[in-house]
């Protein structure tokens, strides 16, 4: 199978690669090949069994996303993207890499017509919930986001689900929950905060909280989120019907679950290592996130998440820190 | 004050520009002035008591737009659009027209700046709701529209709301009900039928029904559409808060309903022009459609329709026929 993974770089992009490489699933076949995407040089995955090209490009720009399909791949995942934080603090930007990126892609796909019709899994976003909204979100619900990058996301919804409906593409935007503990340094993502108070006490380095503990917000680990992306590149269109975009499911829980989680694994000694230093202004946008999901059609249709905060933290361990918790500190 | 109305040559945006000129009350003040686009020329308005300026332009060629607001309007109503058939017929135009106009018309006013900051009111549809909904809509329902007219409404609603959340605009989007009894030419909207069955026979002409009598749906006479998008021109955008769309109040009536109320006015002869021809493909759409809305929201902000078809024709004999049905045929 052919597959091209736009935002190839980002940290799902690349857990994605690898798992791709890894389970052998969909990159089976002698014919397949992998086409890894985006604005800076994906990483070059190691023993890959199958021809992977890396591209680096803008895909807003003319000609970009042409190349990128030329070869027409059966599977796309759309993760390129900029995060929240970034595209709040430039407009343009995010407008042009969130809405005229997809936009591009969708329509390179569909200038090659010849009854070509992808597979394209989106990577959306639960900011397409903005406050007020119930204690527990049904899949019925508005998408009334309050930040532009969920803005971006619901419009990205909006595009696959009409070129869906047209027969250019098979289009599955996957609402990912926030995604947590996220590996590595902290991006511009304003949820950012949700991961480094499990990740840098685990690691022995001081986290800033800067909301209260009764905040609670709506969790999976990149590993679900991989396995959400996967799960969507398999499933059956004709089961989604003309509606495109599943809220996904995931963990319902506070920071005081995450810090429990944190002690349980950590110790004291890493709940020590937080910090509260309160913002406001996170507080406030954090105020208008969505707390907990039903995802009745997502779970209807197979996508499992995980089922506690503690196992988050397990797949973290597991994944990152290779199954143990150092000593640091 | 100084008003620019996009889409100013369409059936809506002609009342609007005679509403606003006899009724006087927006463009009282002695600095008024009227400036009115479209792709075509706008009509000249009869006895205007302000400076009336008409454009031709394309709103999403580069410059049109900045164009169009160097006189910083304090009022838009962008009304501008291609109808549903013909984005259903032309998916590059319906695109074209109905996001990139929008979206360069937000962009023209972003880049002026210094603290300008228009009310635009945005003629949006509720084409934004698909099928399956519940009978009656509340305004907490998501927005799946099953047409490109309807998806490219829905990305106008959020870009309007991202907008005027960033502070560039003070956006408004009302959700028309399917505009009925309009008048002249059936335009190339799919719903055009629900207006020829009542307009035509009055006029002694035969109209084609393409779906059963049952089918249900929702709306406004075109004077209560101008009333909504007048009403939101002067409503306190504080009362929005984020969500700048609002679904219009309107009339629940089925295609028998429409019938006994031309039957009313018109007598069985006006009922024996209807020429029952079922067509699948408009049937299909039209299930699709939305039947009923709860639009308490937009009561409670003070919007107000018609009560019952029978008001409907009713408004459309005073406005359209001089109060008066002819005896043709």
């Amino acid at each position: 199978m052919r597959i091209l993974v736009t935002g190839a770089a980002g940290m799902l992009g690349r857990k994605l690669v690898q798992r791709l490489l890894a389970d052998g699933g969909l990159v089976r076949e002698p014919s397949s090949q992998l086409v890894l995407a985006d604005r800076v040089e994906a990483p070059s995955p190691a023993a890959a069994a199958v021809p992977v090209e890396r591209v680096v490009c803008d895909l807003a720009e003319p000609g970009s996303a042409a190349r990128l399909v030329a070869g027409r791949p059966e599977l796309i995942f759309h993760l390129a993207a900029v995060v929240s934080g970034e595209a709040e603090a430039d407009f343009e930007l995010g407008y042009r890499v969130n809405v005229d990126g997809l936009r591009a892609l969708l329509d390179a796909v569909r200038a090659l017509g010849g009854g070509y019709r992808p597979r394209l899994v989106f990577a959306s976003s639960i900011a397409v919930f903005g406050a007020p909204f119930p204690e527990v979100i049904g899949d019925d619900f508005h998408a009334t986001p309050l930040t532009s990058y969920g803005t971006q996301k619901a419009i990205g919804e909006l595009l696959l689900s009409d070129y869906s409906r047209r027969g250019f593409v098979d289009g599955v935007a996957v609402r990912l929950p926030t995604v947590c503990v996220r590996p590595g340094r902290p991006n511009r993502a304003a949820s950012g905060f949700f991961s480094s108070i499990v990740r840098e006490p685990l690691a022995g380095k001081e986290a800033v909280l800067p909301v209260p503990d009764d905040v609670r917000h709506w969790f999976c680990s990149p590993r679900a989120a991989v396995g959400f992306l996967l799960h969507a590149a398999a499933l059956d269109g004709k089961l989604l019907g003309e509606r495109r975009a599943l809220t996904m499911p995931g963990v319902s829980a506070t920071v005081a679950d995450e810090i429990e989680a944190l002690r349980a694994i950590g110790g004291e000694e890493a709940v020590a290592r937080i910090r509260r230093e309160p913002d406001e202004t996170i507080a406030r946008m954090v105020a208008g996130w969505p707390r907990a999901f039903e995802a009745r059609r997502a779970l209807a249709l197979g996508f499992r998440a995980e089922s506690s905060f503690a196992e988050i933290v397990s797949v973290y361990v597991e994944d990152e820190l290779g199954g143990r918790v150092g000593t640091a500190g």
